[in-house]
């Protein structure tokens, strides 16, 4: 007779921590290969994807159930961006042999606390040991009616370009954890250092928009990458240009803070990656029934600017109608 | 004007290489933060993840179009193993900053022609950095009609035990790589040495059997862990047991030749890893229309075993019916 192990230690660890997050049907409990999704009727399905890896995407020491909810809702703000209803996410984690089984539960109760938070519940996943960094893998499943998937092309000219939140404090709050000069420079009170700590530390996906973003724009996209080089990839799928008043970009009053005392942080707050916040295009003549629904879904919304016709490069004007020069554009981890 | 770059290195290198490879119309040119999928009229979705590590499920410096195969053949493996047929997949690529651009045109190549070789496109993904080793996770999805998923828990006590193809080349390739004395030792001749390597560094997703699978098999899952293993776990879920007779087993002539050379080498063929042949369960009313199904689909079939009733451990039984003991017996990174 062999002495079979009954569970290897890997089906262990995904029975203990993440069985519990299984709740969906078609999960299965975690006790097959795969899971099984009945879609609603009439429905598309919406994929999406995003990784986070140790000391890249996120630090090290961060707290596990932090680094849990980042690396789901990094891909929830996607499915709000599409218009999306998010239907559940599947999972793989790849992890160093030293992690510690505290770090584990602490991982799986932020993650078990966001999916229940956003009615996206685990479907499945892989655990893998690497020698590398800590890497968390999601893949996220929503659903749209039949062809109404946001995309990033439909935006035309004379839309309003509008943007939800506020702009630039993840890139400021990344800035100040690692330049503790800077923080000091700036000099902000507790509450708004942490107002920026926090935001780079977990995105506040908006999902809440997603309907709002189906019925009334033209075009959508997460802003993870920052708002100049995420909004110039949006134009430049739409075949089209954008104007921007830097003085309309919705800050908050810590950004404001840093700007006043270092103003060429204005540039890390345009081209600075991790906002999570969506832009959006929307027709003038639909602007005022976009506003109402965003207002009802709780989601501030302010309008930045207009596209234009052309694939000129996007130009995000000043006070005096000048416009602004970057160093660097965009964020990239390349 | 701010000089934008028109593209970051990472939209370049997704232009230049996984573009080209996304032809279905809902992955939008790779141009959208997701995709769309619109599935057959009553269909499910099956949905399944699996990672490869570089130093762990490869050898950093297997042929890069071999470890892209590699990781979308173990997916496709699960999808076949649950009766469904594939409709697509995402990719999530973690890269060391060293990697060669001639790297990544091999491992394009190589995705691109299972892709097609497969009928199953790619539909979106992420590529990031990481200190770590090369990392390839893909989400690959396939239809079935409703509710008909190939579960792990539908086998039943008299049941009859198959699997695909044959069983532990895999296991002895990964020590013949490992171990160049055994691979004297067992004084394979050029052709068995070659057909042991392949079977380690390239699965054969048994896709051609998803239909008889789905219309016939109780049970069914892919061997990935090894075969006791796997077959324990499919038992578990069913809530039974079996018994396997160990001269039944499907062997190539070159595991053949190493058991004669080795006869402790019959343990690596049952509970080692990576076989990705699938193993499945049939009643024995509907033996005669499985055999018939998996031999119009060209994939050879070999019954094994039977299921049992009862949770005892798996019975792996000799020529004389005495039970085999393991000394190790799943296969666990863990």
């Amino acid at each position: 007779m062999p002495r079979q192990k009954p569970q290897s230690a890997e089906d262990r660890l995904i029975a203990r921590y993440f069985r519990p997050l299984a709740n969906d049907p078609g999960a299965f409990d975690l006790l097959d290969d795969a899971a099984a999704l009945t879609l609603p009727a009439g429905a598309d399905l919406v994929l999406t994807t995003d990784a986070i890896v140790g000391g890249v995407h996120f630090f090290p020491d961060d707290p596990a159930d932090q680094i849990a909810k980042k690396a789901l809702r990094v891909n929830l703000s996607d499915l709000a961006a599409k218009g999306a209803k998010p239907l559940g996410f599947l999972l793989t984690l790849a992890l160093p042999k030293a992690i510690a089984e505290g770090w584990l539960k602490a991982f799986a109760g932020g993650l078990g606390a966001d999916a229940q938070a956003y009615s996206c519940p685990l479907l499945g996943g892989d655990t893998v040991r690497t020698p590398g960094p800590v890497t968390v893998s999601i893949t996220a499943f929503g659903a749209v009616p039949r062809g109404a998937m946001v995309r990033r092309s439909g935006a035309r000219p004379g839309d309003r370009v509008l943007v939800t939140g506020t702009i630039g404090d993840a890139a400021l709050g990344l800035v100040q954890r690692r330049k503790a000069s800077a923080a000091k420079r700036w000099k902000l009170d507790r509450a708004q250092h942490c107002h920026l700590a926090e935001r780079y530390l977990l995105p506040q996906p908006r999902i809440a928009i997603a309907e709002a973003l189906r019925r009334y724009a033209n075009a959508a996209m997460d802003i993870s990458d920052g708002l100049a080089g995420d909004l110039g990839k949006l134009c430049a799928a739409s075949g089209a240009s954008a104007v921007i008043a830097i003085e309309r970009l919705p800050l908050s009053t810590a950004t404001r803070k840093v700007i006043a005392a270092e103003q060429s942080q204005i540039e890390t707050v345009i081209t600075g990656g991790d906002d999570y916040e969506i832009v959006c295009t929307v027709a003038p003549q639909k602007l005022a029934s976009f506003d109402a629904a965003a207002a009802a879904a709780g989601v501030a919304v302010a309008e930045i600017g207009s596209i234009v016709a052309g694939r000129a490069p996007l130009k995000f004007l000043n006070r005096d109608g000048k416009a602004l020069r970057f160093k660097r554009p965009s964020f990239s981890h390349f």
